[in-house]
């Protein structure tokens, strides 16, 4: 399917969908934020990031309700008043923006407490499991007045959009929502609910460690959604095993994927998230981008690694480096010859954990620097911004891509990486990343804690004859460009449209 | 079945197994070790802990032969002095002694670089995942050139011992020896082979996590045995969900618990270990432990909540205490009316996390006491010590057995707590814990990070009506009698004699 094809392919499905209705979409982050101006006016600005992005494509098919949280004053402002939320969604009506919108102290103890510092956390396996996390009293009191009654809010909030709807089409995203549904079914027990979790699903035997009100909340939160989905096979599997383990009255069926409770079915399936590949193709490809792609060039050496994240403790920084380093002592010819380029991205910098990684990497970058730099050779070049185009202009460089998460719910910077490759770049890819399942082929594995096993691949990267670059990115490329962020969307609104009848 | 019973069925199941044979055992840590005494004499020492003790039951029923790490060079000098052998087994020859010895160097690596801090917390999830392990040129060379080494000795010793026995019968233990049944299953195709795990078998992510060439050598070695024993059925099942995630060419039957391999068939299961009933009621019905137990109840208020844990990160020690400091704030006509007796055993001093640890523990402790005690009475009592029959002791008298490791094989002390109490103990127990599976029915359940829900499972056993602290009590002991340590061994023989026809 080309690309017009597959676009017209979500049409339809949205259409079967849909009908005359709204698809009512719910996340955290909306695709409009309002920030003061200078003259207490407020402004819309434009949100970034990958779900944004990818449920922005749905809007040019059908029209979209967009339900986000009010994270800031001028949201909560703007929740109330119809002209800016018609202003902040352009002109035409295609997507209509609403706040769910409840007290700053509500919103930080969901967002502060829980979403962030707690189920992010758990989910990516963050912890030092025997000193944190501490249940304590305030995570009890931020989980029930805060984390529920955000939910309840975006309950009411989608609600609202589907009055006189007996079968409103709505879709939840992601770790802050994970309870909303249940309220919304209480009021409309024939809405078609799906739920996406975008990040990873662990094993039971980490939400075993929780308390378990939080545990069998969210599993009843997300038991009343008619579909559930994961990005890969591996986290439904876990989600399954979870509602075996922990909600007695439920019935898991594993080879149908199917949980029946009471008179409900649960279908649990997963949708690998994707990029929307020409968008990506045409930021690479802009001008701005192809000259700091050059510059980038001239200051790099022969060979060139190039990594793209976050600075964030889940993505391995560290032991990248320290494959790096163990690379560099092991193959002294290549010293002078090669440049890693890191580019890291601020991220969650209000949490001591970011901040104290963040100092770590530094340390690190120095240290390996100072350890094996040479005049006029700086092993190691880190970036810390947030500048995509000059992101994807270093993947366009790249002779290596390294992406070796600890765990990572996809990955996009992975499927970026071989849409954006010029130079025909080896992907060094985690068995542990959610894109591992569809980039296993082309990638060269690595185990996330293994840096031997890590530098091995770095060498067996940089040694390897140009046509097998060629012929494992040309494989990598059209497993992207197939299933991309259309692909993911449509296959979505298909299983749902599959239960409407 | 009673104990005389039990007995019996036991020696039937060994002799079935065995005929005329030796029943040949292999665990790193051997019934006896060998000090050098001030005139360089060597004096044999009886170990201890629950495996030698378990182990050493079948000693009573058939002849075995115990091969044990030589760990110490009084054990390398005795592995070749058949006298002092003799000597250490005893006057007869119902449980003979070798020892698998390699040079101290290779021992080293084998014990304090792999096994203890590397497997011991990769299953027991007790890393900061961001951070550690690392697994760099030192880890490798550790495993291969340590872990591999040590457990080829054990395989030789082990085959010195089946010389001219085609089908010996052979019983390898825990995490020391993962690898060593393939070069004794080279030797000997027809060997009947059994290996069991005593600590916990983590989910697939974890082990996702770490080197191929480690994961893929204890799977290997794993699946070079006819049975692999677990002690839940869930680290059974881990095991079932690794191998079919690692090893591409094994078949994986999770019904029948079976995994196939070219011709070989290995069963996985679970048999949950347990104590010795009557020797654990003697230690407790001693004189010197009666007294012990008089003794402290005189020093303690009307409740007695008691822990008994070795010192270890991952008995989850800390949020024990702040379980119990958050019902002291609760409920303060509890203060002064409650005494909480933490028997803590020193263990792996030499590790630096335990170090850090037992700091951590020694504050909190010294935190508590100094927030809520009062002149004469202080909350908290601490002995840091090995003393079993104390420990016994303090649980006799314990009205609260708290167990709330974050995650444990199977935790001996809340079996022992169950036999021993004087008091009609309630167990509040970890659902995290293998005993869970045998006792949760009678136990109070705590998820291990949920210190709320831990406080109120403590305040609800302390509120509860004697007759249901009986009545729990009395189902609770049932259980141990019937499944004790006699039971984990005959199945464990019943199964391997199933498969010698």
């Amino acid at each position: 399917m080309n690309a017009s094809e597959a676009d017209t392919a979500l049409g339809v499905a949205a259409a079967t969908l849909l009908g005359e209705r709204r698809l009512i979409i719910a996340t955290n982050r909306g695709p409009v934020t309002f920030a003061a101006a200078a003259d207490g006016s407020l402004r819309p600005r434009r949100g970034s990031g990958g779900l944004v992005t990818a449920l922005g494509q749905v809007g040019r098919h059908v029209p979209v309700t967009w339900v986000a949280a009010a994270m800031n004053e001028g949201d909560r402002r703007a929740a109330v008043d119809p002209k800016l939320l018609r202003q902040a969604a352009g002109d035409d009506d295609a997507i209509r923006l609403r706040f769910a919108s409840v007290e700053r102290a509500v919103y930080e103890q969901a967002y502060n407490v829980i979403a962030n510092p707690f189920l992010w956390f758990l989910q990516h396996q963050m912890w030092n499991l025997p000193e944190r996390p501490v249940i304590d009293a305030g995570t009890m009191r931020a989980w029930e007045r805060g984390y529920l009654v955000v939910n309840e809010a975006f309950a009411s909030a989608v609600l609202a959009q589907a009055r006189g709807d007996r079968r409103p089409r709505i879709m939840l995203h992601d770790y802050h929502l994970y309870t909303a549904a249940e309220s919304i079914r209480r009021a409309r027990p024939r809405a078609l609910l799906s739920h996406f979790t975008h990040i990873p699903w662990p094993p039971s035997s980490i939400w075993q460690n929780i308390a378990p009100t939080i545990r069998l909340g969210i599993a009843n939160g997300l038991l009343a959604n008619d579909v559930v989905g994961f990005q890969t096979e591996r986290y439904a599997h876990n989600f399954l095993r979870m509602i075996e383990s922990f909600v007695p009255d439920a019935t898991v069926d594993y080879d149908a994927r199917i949980v029946r409770r009471k008179r409900r079915t649960t279908r649990v399936r997963h949708y690998p998230i994707s990029i929307d590949v020409e968008a990506t193709r045409r930021v690479a490809g802009s001008r701005a981008a192809r000259r700091r792609a050059d510059q980038l060039l001239g200051g790099t050496r022969e060979r060139v690694i190039v990594r793209v994240d976050r600075l964030e403790p889940s993505k391995n920084i560290l032991r990248g480096f320290l494959a790096y380093e163990a690379l560099l002592q092991r193959h002294a010819r290549m010293r002078g010859r090669i440049t890693f380029l890191a580019f890291l991205v601020p991220s969650r910098t209000g949490l001591s954990e970011y901040g104290d990684y963040g100092r770590k990497v530094q340390n690190s970058v120095d240290r390996i620097n100072a350890r094996f730099g040479l005049a006029g050779w700086r092993p190691i070049q880190l970036f810390y911004e947030n500048d995509y185009a000059q992101a994807l202009a270093g993947l366009s460089i790249a002779d290596v891509v390294l992406v070796n998460p600890l765990v990572d719910g996809m990955n996009l910077v992975a499927k970026e990486a071989v849409i954006v490759s010029d130079r025909d770049a080896v992907l060094v890819l985690s068995e542990t990343a959610g894109a591992f399942d569809q980039m296993a082929d082309g990638a060269l594995p690595v185990a996330p804690a293994d840096v031997v096993g890590t530098a091995d691949a770095l060498a067996a990267a940089l040694a390897m004859p140009v046509e097998e670059r060629r012929r494992r990115l040309a494989a990598l490329r059209r497993g992207v460009e197939d299933e991309d962020v259309t692909w993911w969307l449509r296959r979505q609104l298909e299983d749902l449209a599959e239960i409407s009848d």
